[in-house]
């Protein structure tokens, strides 16, 4: 019998394809999901039961969580990646590591097929099979939703007309939950114009009263929250957790999709907006000009690569290592504080602060340097412009 | 007799060279001071007779606000320039200007001389002397508190003794006012971990109930404010009326000086922020993936050289022609909405939206191509992968 | 009758189309071809007269030198633009200006359909479908060999059913000629280890008497040629007319294509490398550092997107508008001595030569700044480093 | 007494450095100097001599060509670092490599002064003077011909009173030799037109027969020539020795010094010019275009940074691991043809070569995609600007 993985999550697409490919293709059909942050013991266990109800020969649920860290998030942290000036790629990079795992799953399973549940319309399917295709290439690639351009109507339909009789209402936002911040879709942003009501994102507005953080990082990761030392993990989670409380981190993602259109998606990503702007402003104190503007450029790029479905790309590695290497210094406290639907930046301590050695401070005068120091430099700067301006005088 | 230009600001800096330079050194003092966007009618005129008072022979106010506009600010806003992220370069870009129309006035006026108040501690020294000696190699360039080391108490006393007996109490906070952001500064900006607290601000929160704003961009620039026309240093000055009102566009800024050492500033910054995010968000539509990877790249570097001073290199001009011609279609409405301490973008609506386009909308299937397409799409682009993890099986 | 424009170069692939379309598929055929500087008006003659006794309703010659030099070549000058540091583009750039053209002249003569003859396999399909659907979505693309997968003896076992008995000896090895170079591919260029033979190129060494020559550049273009003043197309022309008598220009061009492969083609481009390489020696003279760091980023870049095909990208139009305001000052005449195989820069003379200023000399005292100067200039560059060394003493 | 480490070639600067330092200064002068590659035993020997006669109490020679390798000249290969693309910053390396043996000496000496020999007018004093201040902030710099403004005249005239009866003609072209290259000053390279003359560069034409190399890389450093295994530094060594018989690699770097002004150089450099141009073609076999295009941009960067003496900075290092990183594949054999006055490149053989993979040629149709593949690859990247074509038509 055919054995095939399918990329399962419990929703109406990939339901569909389980039963669809069990029964009228004769596929032995293996469900797995990737847990990337979102889904609860309780959620899975669900997943697991409707999975074999459909007719899956087997379910696996893999927990990538830290793997999911280990190879994107730290490196978006270190790179202070927000694609557009926005988004934390939320969705982007969990697609990637969930490609990862089941691509090596049906490898390790000896599977011949790997079917998913993605349109032909949209980024999924190209982050699912460009990882596929390049990392097995003799496994085939099954996706009936693309393939036959299925309405949920026909959806429906078939299932009901297999004896499948699960609630499918449309929820009127759709949403994606991962460790890294939450998408948020719905006819809204389907337009330019209209932003997402309060009450389609996931956190409502708990708290009112501010609150400060400490916010520890030890070269580049988030080692502890007010003092308390934990995985990054944890921490990351740990502060959703609090933060979303203050119905922090709302916003609207507008960008290019891989296929060349324009896309707009709303996100909650509380703790991914205040670790990136913590861990940013802590370079600011630690890093060299020159590093940060290199970093900024080989993260935004990173960004769009990892966004586009180009994980594999030799380049990725590379920047991976710059980036790291370049976190060294990057160790210390920075203290937030917490408002309803925003956060602020107070400051920093850390031992690798390049302000506040001894050596002297902005603006005051001090025993660094002379006047007549302060004078050549300048004298010296302006140089090239002096040249200039005296050469092009002259008529050609 | 001497002649020299002192760019005059009426603080105790600029009034003790005043004094000085006209009585000890035997300058024939004209002082000038240029208006960014900082000082009301009743303050020049404060500015003016204290100037006279001190010695000085002349006194000018150039009115240099849409000077400002046309030849910094603009482009600030067609590159969303924020530098580090966060900084509108308020004071920088004021800077430049200013020191431009100085040296245009000490050459009109036939000055040999040009004094300015700065220290040698700072960047506002290098941008000055940079322009000067640039336009005016010939011009010397004098800086009594600079070359003398000069403390406040010092300048005080010299100031009395000759008679000159104005109130020069310290303020808390040291504030410079223009039409492109407020700066702050202070006892906390001197440490790396304190903020500034509210009080220090100019803005205090006076408006509660959020405002929704409808803001026209033409071709990149601010031309209207719900609907009503008026020119984009008008529209600037409304939206800090309005926005300030709010308390929104309070940061502060760390960054590498010119001279090598880190500092921090705070600032407060309404109107440029919420017309820098309206103008990215817009250009988000309007501007293809490839136009906004380059405009970040050269808006950023745009920035990093108007901070240093670097306004008068060749390669200003070329990016600024680039900026200017990628806002060909950047025109529409951004529509925002003010809440305490904070903005939100709510969409916008443009003739040149590519995102709203009849052609199709993301993650719907639709005319503009079929599975088969897609999956063609995404094998070709997995081919350098593919080949890729191929080679590298092999051994050296 | 449906009215097709078929992109005619004369050659086997596209004279089976011209056959095929008009014959089997009931097309008019109205064929074209666009001369970027390979044609004699012999050849076109030949390739007039094969048209029609082929079957087609019409055959023009569009002579689109001088747009090929306007739209392409003179920004790939203004940038100092080498694929991979080699290769001018000389194929790649023809192709976005034969698509051009072919689409506009599709448009007038109001056809439904453009037909060319590339294969599935290599850049040109890429660069021909993306102009011809991105201007007239609505005319339909038509392409026989890439369709069909023919094979070159089933092409001709064709023709010759049909009639058509021309010679279709394939030559060793495949040449495209044109203004900004000629590439020759073969059996040597398939493999990676393996050059040329010299008797592969087009130009055979004629002249081994060293020749210097004038280069006279006006805004970066190629106004005159030891003195003799022509226009650009007129002077590349016939520099290319000098300097392949001296076999100069040769190499091999590795690269990434758009389809995701490696690809290696042999290249004689005498004159673009000659033009390139002076024009870049006189910006060395005459741009600032940074305009030289920008230039040489965004010519790249410029490259890439005009190699692929993406040349209607609105960043395109931008990068051309930078390009050339870079090129104020870029005039002056650059001497250059040509010997077998290769060629010499032996100095420029400009106006806005910005080193033999008479400011002063590299490396000899002068008048501009003091050792005093240069020390205050260094010690102040230390800063950053002194406080780096200093800060990263302490541990975490 | 005073302990002073002088930076000391056995020039006539350096020797009055030496003399002066000693009698008039009353310092106790321990003169070193760095080999970096440009000195025979006997030479050394010679320096040796010179520097006790005019006063030094010891003299030490320290060789550090494999530092210089090590350090620098690895990633200058790595990257393909040519400066302005051409130079291979043979001095600037030097200098820089000098710079850090010569502080870590003294420290170890514990002396509390550093001397060096630079003028006011160029980059050495930069790169000496910020790798001492920043490695060494409490040692002294002593610079007497910078401080004195002394000419030859002056020093020789000095030297000769004191008894020391050296011949000090001035050579027609001062020579700086070294590992990776040779420079070349003359009264020619002080103009902007003309070139040296063919005898003022250090190899003259020895041999005429065309010459076939293989090199051997691995992970992107030069082991073996010709299947000879060797260190990369003794493989340098061996193709300069063969390569300058053929009198290769002479060129003129204009480019733009730490002061502002543009300088212009002559060099030679055989051996690095070779190897730079095989290792990049190499890489362009063995790497994927997004790695191209980072390493280009990031290569030029560190060769901006090191040729103005900012070695020190943090980001250099966080370059060079991203460089190595990219070298992971880059090993194969690269074929070279040598001949008079130029060499050619005539392929590559690697076992990572990502082109000759069984994967498909370019230009040949294969069973990697199908034409449908190519024109769904095609039609949706025509996407975007399919979309901006329709909506640009309508105006604001």
């Amino acid at each position: 019998m055919k054995k095939l993985v399918l990329a399962y999550s419990g929703g109406l697409d990939t339901s569909y394809c389980a039963k669809y490919l069990s029964q009228e293709e004769g596929f032995e059909v293996h469900a797995v999901s990737v847990n990337t942050g979102g889904f609860s013991k309780q959620e899975i266990s669900e997943i697991e039961q409707k999975a074999l109800e459909l007719g899956a020969t087997t379910y696996t649920s893999i927990d990538a969580v830290s793997h999911f860290y280990e190879k994107v998030v730290k490196y978006l942290i270190f790179g202070n990646v927000l694609r557009n000036n926005t988004y934390p790629l939320s969705v982007s990079a969990e697609r990637i590591v969930q490609a990862l795992e089941i691509v090596n799953y049906a490898k390790k399973m000896g599977a011949e097929y790997i079917a998913h549940g993605s349109t032909g319309a949209g980024n999924d399917q190209v982050r699912f099979d460009m990882i596929f295709q390049i990392m097995a290439p003799d496994i085939k690639i099954i996706t009936p939703i693309r393939d036959n351009k299925l309405s949920r109507e026909e959806e429906i339909e078939y299932l009901q007309k297999n004896g499948i009789e699960y609630s499918w209402e449309k929820a009127k936002y759709s949403i994606n939950r991962g460790l890294w911040g939450t998408s948020v879709g719905g006819d809204e942003t389907l337009t330019s114009h209209l932003p997402l009501p309060g009450t389609a994102y996931p956190s409502q507005l708990e708290k009112e009263i501010p609150k400060e953080l400490k916010l520890t990082f030890q070269k580049g990761e988030l080692v502890a929250i007010d003092g308390e030392i934990a995985t990054p993990v944890e921490n990351i989670e740990k502060l959703s957790e609090i933060a979303s409380k203050y119905a922090i981190g709302r916003d609207i993602h507008v960008g290019d999709t891989i296929i060349g259109i324009k896309g707009r998606v709303g996100f909650e990503a509380a703790a991914p907006l205040i670790i990136i702007k913590a861990h940013h402003l802590l370079e600011k104190h630690t890093l060299s000009k020159w590093q940060q503007y290199q970093k900024e450029q080989l993260g935004n790029f990173y960004g769009m690569l990892l966004h586009e479905g180009n994980y594999l790309d030799e380049v990725m590695r590379n920047i991976e290592i710059f980036l790291t290497d370049t976190q060294k210094n990057v160790s210390g406290n920075v203290f937030v504080t917490l408002h309803p639907y925003r956060f602020e930046l107070n400051g920093v301590k850390s031992n690798h602060d390049l302000m506040n050695a001894s050596f002297g401070s902005y603006g005051e005068m001090n025993k660094g340097w002379t006047a007549d120091d302060a004078k050549g430099f300048i004298k010296i700067l302006s140089n090239p412009g002096k040249i200039a301006t005296h050469s092009n005088l002259s008529d050609d």
